[in-house]
């Protein structure tokens, strides 16, 4: 296992004073945070797609990134690959990775023969995890590559294109079951529409909740016990796309009965698309119980697509993980690495670089978020700003015991309220100081 | 009737090709669209605030605007513009208005007096309304602009404020209900919060659907019949608001059982500030069978904030009235101008140049609208579209009669999909030269 | 000729009733306005790159469109493209193309290889310029998508890929000059940054002066005639681009003494890109002197990357058009339809539908911004509204004959200025109903 | 001086582990960083307008703040207003503060008595900057408040509106001059249009041309020797501002022989709102020798209006100070905190938490830019990157001695480039980890 990354030796905790780059400062896997070690809490999983299978090619040029893993016919590339994937985790010492059924594995000339492939991969898959220790956070279908997707995948106008979905999906969930995935992931980027001339909206919309109606019947059916997930993202590649964030989803799950069955998993470039903060769409989830997953990523504030580059934003992901914390922390989910190399950057090396620094902000994050909790100014400052409710007309009225002309009566008994200051800069300032 | 508008006649329509800058070019209020007169139709409203209480003041300036009907004690200013609204209003010929509580009647020194206040002017309104036949299309409670209100209304920390919400929105229903309003709306502008470290999400939402469900009980109680109305905003005032586009507003009522008392007011700019098309908005309401009533205005695209711009926008609004027709028109809702002159748009008759410009565009897109569904080709097309899934094991999948593995062997049967085009630059070709 | 678009025959003008998607509803190549044919007048060019040579990928998506032209061997696929381009242009009824060395001709296996194949095919191209009557508008070499230039082209951190660039811009320069192209463009789209921590911004744009500079003195001593063109574009492909908008290239060109020998190239969707409407961006060039050549496309507003549709929107294009006009036209520039199909629209004749709406859309906007002018309304209020400075102290201090104490007596004489309407309304109005 | 603020002490530097929130914890004025205390290198400044005269109102609410300095006449509150400002810095610790003519002092029934006030006022500031040592960073004139400047301000299509502008800023860069201020900053945040339908660009910016050339001659009249400074912002209050950023900014300098005389006063929010980071603004600046001084603030990314928000991001502000260190500092220029309190941070001691943070964040800035420098990594990186163009045919080139023939040659000679990393993600986790 010295094969693909033969410069790279395991990336190990060193402290924060050291200057050498390729070793952790902050994350150390054995540290204990909260009754955990940082190893538990975190969970970090290496994308498999982006890591090992995007080549540094954009909109307006070509692939820039030379890999040693992508020569030779489609399954010994498959092969090589999957040997390269375990090699990198192990070396990072990441617990988990993610993929999509045709990252791991090559689309056939037939529907059958990608089957097969499927299954050759996957099986190989097993045996490197048995050696390795590494597990599968989550597994998922890709249908959003292929042609035949192009005008959706299960709200496509045309059913027999719904069917090949189904058989991709059916075939990516026995997949993931097999590989022991705690997760299996439905990102939507085709489920969209480019214009509103050619498509009835509500009828994709049906279409999709009968598509997430059989996948539940079949998991219960086979007993494949992972989480259901959907990743909500707003736009691109489709002009809109029906999973935008956190409350569409909800909205939708909630108006098809299919809310017990799924939860979301987050992307942190997907949630500012939408016009929201990383936290934000986490705390929709979250006070839903619907916090499944996460894609760790971040975008460039002042650009309108995703980048998705490695998360290096200590303040944005403190608050995350004060969300996530306060939620309990993610149960069978985990925080994926949903990122890429900038194109420029070619270097085996540097696969290296961009995931420590995306461990080491999230490590950073949780130290900082608990440090926050231990402090409590910010939770004890809430619970007084709330206290109201917790008694007299403020609990009877969230109990449902109030009317307007009671309230009314209240108010003029008390006259106008007193003011007080939400102190925003304060509490910023207490957040900044335990950076 | 003709004391703040003595240079302006009752406008006609006088055909396109009328040079006259004070006439109609396509709204013809007795012009007979598809069965119904355009004044039914179209249902047009004046918006009391930006129409006669906005003086054109913005962030960075002073107000500019100087009016007749804004001398004198705040009770005359009050009585002078209700005389201003409906001699505006019947020479524009427009059949209906709004208003908030405190646009019409001014906050008195004491909880009482501002009642009392807003008894003495809805009662004048009424001999208004009863005289020049013009409408209440809706009614409001100003919760955004008093201090009191400034971390929420229903959603405030503190239950004493929501307690004078309870106030302000009982005698703005009471008052609406007196003046006949069709429909009362609730616009939570500062329901949302600034920082998640100072907010409990989470409970603030509970205290808004405890909120409404008081609300819907008083109604029922006094038998107001008029539609209940959530007009959605993503942002502005605050950083981010509950009710931030439909689909989130959809969410919270099936959330906390309130699906059933409530429609959707769509205001344009709303939409396209949350990240949406105005017709997505309202083809997101329509689905639901919840497109209560428009706010109708634009926004400035390149721009960040709700500029409340008259509409001029052809295509769009031919887009959204293709969603109003197929949705069966707005029943007891409208479109209302929540629109306001540019700040040096000083002149009263500015008023009039800006609302003809949005009844024309509107009257225009109707008419446009209404020629591409007799060509018929575009419906046609998305029929055939979608033919699929009425017969055969499409129609079998959404009446769920079908598995994962059913539909797996139906695309193992048939194999690889043909392809078709979507045809969008055909569509839009056919959309632009029908206007 | 009637090999790759067997089923479509020229495209006529067939006036605006005709259903005939196929039909221009405005464009007529012969019919006049304003002294010249249309034809003349909108110069239209239809662009290589992406009618002839993207497939419909997206970053999330593989090709969709097959083509004809698009089989066999690298050299017989250009030579097979190309007669697809004088097929498709001499169908559509355009007068001029647009190309990218790399565009027409398939690099090779050395520079020398890649050099000859150009020369091949150019040649090939003149024969068929000649058959055709087809123009060539503008040339332009490719500096953005081979991996070699994913550090920047002429702003390359190394020299020797500078060497590069200016090789490929040396015979790109020389074919454009033997097909009779009236301009040569440069756009920089991997002339900007990733980020500065890498980056030396100051000395990347003294390597661009420095390199436009040699060109300026080649284009000189072979005698090459056409107009030297920069396209501004603010980011995408990279994070931030030196030529982010028209006043940025306008400052690069005085300061670098380059600006006698550039004019601007203005893209609709990469000024929306940069925050400035379409005609801002053109506005801003032609008040320079420098409005060059255009490329008409648009954006979608709620999207954040360069969707590069065809324009439909006839608001747009008529602002657009009364900057044009009042420039007094685009000289030895055009209108080149940077512009692709949408992924799903996969027919060839999607490209006439394509080109038709656009060639529509412009001589719309042309007939209404003639329109407009011969109404001269808007004109007469802008003449009045400056009246004040083209005489007395107005005058005079634009003459720079007055200072601030001469003008403040002039203030303290004259008291408060009178306040007049920007009548904004009105004449947005008078615009919209010019359509 | 203990009259407005009376429970807040001088703020001291307490170390960071102190949990006082009106402790600094990285700023100490007379702390050493590279040869000069904290004090001398970041030269703070507290802004009059937001910090003492705005009242917490925004476009959807009334005021919020109730201030003890804010009651009385005009003049009244002016003058406690003053002693509010200086006893507020003084307990800060703060050098410098920064005003317009219309926040020390209010406009006059006439220009006379305008004129008056403002002398009034200086003569006790001049006062109170004796007693205390706090001085002026920099005077500006209020020239987008007035209704009278709704279309403009120098750029007014009215002359006479000109003569206006002329009066105050020839009293505001005397009373400038008599309170030793160290600049003068001309904003123009009416100096732009809403339409081009009724504006004509190329003559209000000759206008402005003039109005500069006006000022600088002035100056020199008077002796005037303070930096005169331009600020751009895009966009808000106007639809677009001709200051849109620093490269349009150094346009207009450049085009009306301005460039000696002006330098940039950039702000934070001002460069993203047009699309760029602060740094990238300051970088533009710099390299063109024109970085004179910054305000100091942030935006929110997902907002897209100016919300002037204190300085918090110690990423963002690190590289920031990375650019001015670089620079040599900002010479007369300082860092005026242009932000305001949130409109529910209604206690006066929250404007002491306020600039608290801010000025914490930027002396951590400082600190980690120092550090990185005397780390020296990314500066070799740098050096490397770019080791090329030191000599040989690369330094030739920047000499204006090479052809694209003789470059041309060179590649031929050389061959295809090797490709190296940008190292980007690297390099990131250099500088996150200095924080």
């Amino acid at each position: 296992m010295n094969e693909f990354f033969p410069k790279v030796k395991k990336i190990e905790f060193e402290g924060r004073d050291s200057t050498n780059p390729l070793a952790f400062k902050f994350y150390d896997e054995s540290r204990v945070v909260a009754g955990k070690t940082m190893k538990e809490y975190l969970r970090f999983a290496v994308c498999y797609w982006h890591t090992f299978k995007s080549q540094g090619g954009d909109p307006f040029g070509a692939p820039t990134f030379e890999r040693d893993w992508n020569q030779g016919t489609p399954m010994e590339v498959a092969e090589k690959t999957l040997a390269a994937n375990f090699e990198f985790i192990t070396k990072l010492g990441a617990p988990y990775y993610c993929f999509h059924d045709r990252d791991i594995s090559p689309e056939g000339e037939t529907f059958s023969e990608s089957c097969s492939n499927l299954e050759t991969i996957v099986g190989k898959a097993k045996g490197y995890q048995e050696d390795t220790g590494v597990q599968l956070l989550w597994g998922t279908a890709n249908l959003f590559s292929h042609p035949r997707y192009m005008h959706g995948a299960a709200s496509n106008p045309d059913p027999h294109v719904v069917a090949c979905c189904a058989m991709q999906v059916r075939q990516a969930i026995a997949a993931t079951q097999e590989l022991g995935g705690q997760n299996y992931v439905f990102w939507g980027g085709r489920e969209g529409y480019e214009t509103l001339l050619n498509t009835d909206m509500k009828r994709e919309r049906a279409q999709m909740a009968a598509f997430f109606h059989m996948c539940v019947d079949y998991a219960k059916k086979i007993g494949f016990t992972g989480q259901f997930l959907i990743e909500p993202k707003p736009k691109e590649p489709t002009k809109h796309q029906y999973d935008y964030d956190s409350s569409s989803v909800l909205s939708f799950l909630r108006e098809f009965d299919l809310i017990d069955h799924f939860k979301l998993n987050i992307e942190a470039n997907h949630a500012t698309l939408a016009g929201h903060s990383f936290a934000h769409d986490l705390a929709v989830a979250a006070e839903a119980g619907k916090l499944g997953s996460i894609d760790a990523n971040t975008g460039d504030p002042l650009l309108g697509w995703d980048t998705d580059q490695f998360p290096t934003d200590i303040n944005d992901v403190t608050r995350a993980m004060l969300v996530i914390i306060e939620a309990g922390g993610l149960g069978s989910g985990g925080l994926n690495f949903d990122a890429k190399l900038r194109r420029g950057s070619i270097d085996t090396e540097d696969m290296f670089h961009a995931h420590i620094g995306g461990m080491d902000t999230f490590a950073r994050g949780l130290l900082t978020a608990q440090a926050l909790i231990e402090d409590g100014r910010i939770n004890e400052f809430k619970a007084n700003r709330y206290a109201g409710w917790d008694t007299g007309f403020g609990k009877s009225m969230l109990d449902g015991n109030e009317t307007l002309e009671s309230m009314e009566a209240k108010a003029m008994e008390l006259g106008e309220p007193k003011r007080v200051s939400g102190k925003q800069e304060m509490l910023e300032n207490i957040l900044i100081n335990a950076i």
